[in-house]
């Protein structure tokens, strides 16, 4: 397996990313594929001992600057590191893309180099995000907002070939967030989108309300894009919030390691999304991660796990069947 | 002043209602008027010394039923203590009405003996809700889902309003509630809303996203109804597993008085509608306020303390004189 890194993408980029891409090489014996400036990315490599590694570089001058809007900075920049990486695994010659920043780059190289999966017209994000909840994935968590009820639809469709390959769930209870978990409750979007869902042939299980969320009441939450980030965002601030609170409460009432090990296990289990340094773009049309631009090594190095995993579980071929079979057997009920 | 109380309305009355009611009298000095069967009410009554207190008793034989549809049920029993205790209201003959439930009861019987404040349709409901941020308050937090652009508008002037009278800031910050804190994030609502509040003449200072709520980034965050309500009751469980999550880690660790006090202070600070009882329906043509179901007395007297200090303030009117002075600044503003 060779997983293509944008060796120029992010805040602390090249340092940070060549040193995560070493240690994922050397972790999980992964091919890793360098892009960017040759020079650049070959001083890097020699701080370390990549004798044993299968550590290769592509060489471009060209990246993105945080800051220049992702989509005009990529017709100007063809050669981008981003568009070089993204296009190694439109080529065959990679297996997946890591990219850690800017997120609109990642996003729009593999919009135009790998494109969706056919039917859903932009990546999908998402994922379990609370500690408290670990077999539960809400989505979408993104860019994705005032969605159509087809496509609240296929975030559920996505969301369970994602329980079922990555939870290792065989039927994935599915609902959709409102607020209320009563039928009838909800807005014109959940309304709109219930009947679809509960013809689905899914596991769907009704509404859930905010309150389900970290009672884990559903494997896969589906949700407009608009909700699903402040509700996300808003945990990930709550929690920080406690962790401070729990620091002053307990400072010298219980041993100083033991203190910064419960904070440290709090703060896991509010802000999942930037412990775990990133996520997948779901529905892409081959493996895309993208790694929040303020990674340092270590996250670097668990997004490459994750687009391993991806990889390994075939995912983009299940979502693909998946999808496929869903708007087959819904178009067989149309035509009954 | 005197205060209306269902004294049938929620699941432990009229014991519970009847108690919070006495103990409301006691502590605030408000005169009460308890709306019930006169005989149960009589009998409640004897269990307590009220002989120093201004209680009076409205006899009505019909009551709401939890579980019957409220707009129906209140055209079937034209006399059920809510409705009764809101006509007080209107007629003058009390200053508020508090109701524990069925809420729908509570909010019908308003809309129909109170009406809202013109130019709103529906009552509002939103307050404080984490004890981190305790200056900062959402609105809408309830029933009002796919709101038009102006009813947000109309959040943000009664919540200026709220803020400035309860919070006593001058100037109340207001913020819309996105998925991006930058200009022009936002699903359609927020961006058909936000040149509105550009030119609303109030302290608008552009979105927050999810994570700024629990840091206070505005002391008026409003939003839909819909991701109101998600948002408070998603960070309400986090909080409760969180307070859970803390027991396990910390008995036999601390002295157990201490760790019952943090863990109610965590569950205060993140369930405080809960802790609250309940709240005031705010753009309602007088002080209507509503306990939760599943109050006890502790909980009736202290939103019964809530009318009270509604009506102190005058905050309807207030509500009433911004709200007619900001349609007038703004059909200037279309004038010129």
């Amino acid at each position: 397996m060779k997983i293509a890194i944008d060796g120029m993408g992010g805040d602390h980029a090249p340092l940070e990313i060549v040193k995560g891409a070493v240690a994922a090489a050397r972790e999980y014996g992964t091919g890793i594929i360098l892009v960017g400036p040759e020079e650049v990315m070959k001083q890097e490599l020699t701080r370390y001992d990549c004798s044993a590694l299968d550590i290769e570089i592509v060489h471009t001058d060209e990246y993105l600057i945080e800051g220049e809007q992702p989509a005009l900075a990529l017709r100007k920049k063809r050669n981008a590191s981003i568009a070089v990486a993204t296009r190694l695994v439109k080529e065959g010659k990679a297996d997946a893309v890591v990219g850690a920043g800017p997120t609109g780059g990642v996003v729009v190289a593999a919009l135009q180099y790998l494109g969706t999966v056919e039917g859903i017209s932009r990546p999908v994000t998402g994922g379990a995000f609370l500690g408290f909840a670990p077999q539960t994935l809400m989505m979408d968590l993104g860019g994705n907002v005032d969605c159509k009820p087809e496509q609240l639809l296929d975030f559920a469709v996505v969301g369970t070939v994602y329980a079922r390959k990555m939870f290792g769930i065989a039927n994935p209870t599915v609902a959709i967030l409102s607020n209320g978990a009563e039928e009838g409750k909800g807005n014109q979007q959940v309304k709109d989108t219930y009947p679809l869902l509960k013809e689905s042939g899914l596991n769907y299980i009704g509404n859930v309300e905010g309150y389900d969320i970290p009672y884990g009441r559903a494997n896969v939450i589906i949700c407009d894009g608009f909700v699903g980030n402040i509700t996300v965002k808003c945990c990930e601030a709550l929690g920080k919030n406690i962790c401070r609170w729990m620091e002053d409460k307990l400072a010298g009432k219980i041993a100083e390691g033991e203190l910064s090990a419960m904070v440290n296990e709090l703060y896991r289990a509010t802000n999942m999304a930037d412990t775990n340094g990133g996520g997948t773009l779901w529905a892409v049309n081959g493996v895309a991660c993208v790694a929040h631009g303020r990674c340092k090594a270590p996250e670097i190095t668990g997004v490459i796990g994750q687009a391993k995993a991806a990889v390994e579980s075939n995912i983009v071929e299940a979502v693909k069947q998946e999808l496929a079979a869903y708007r087959q057997r819904s178009l067989q009920r149309k035509e009954e």
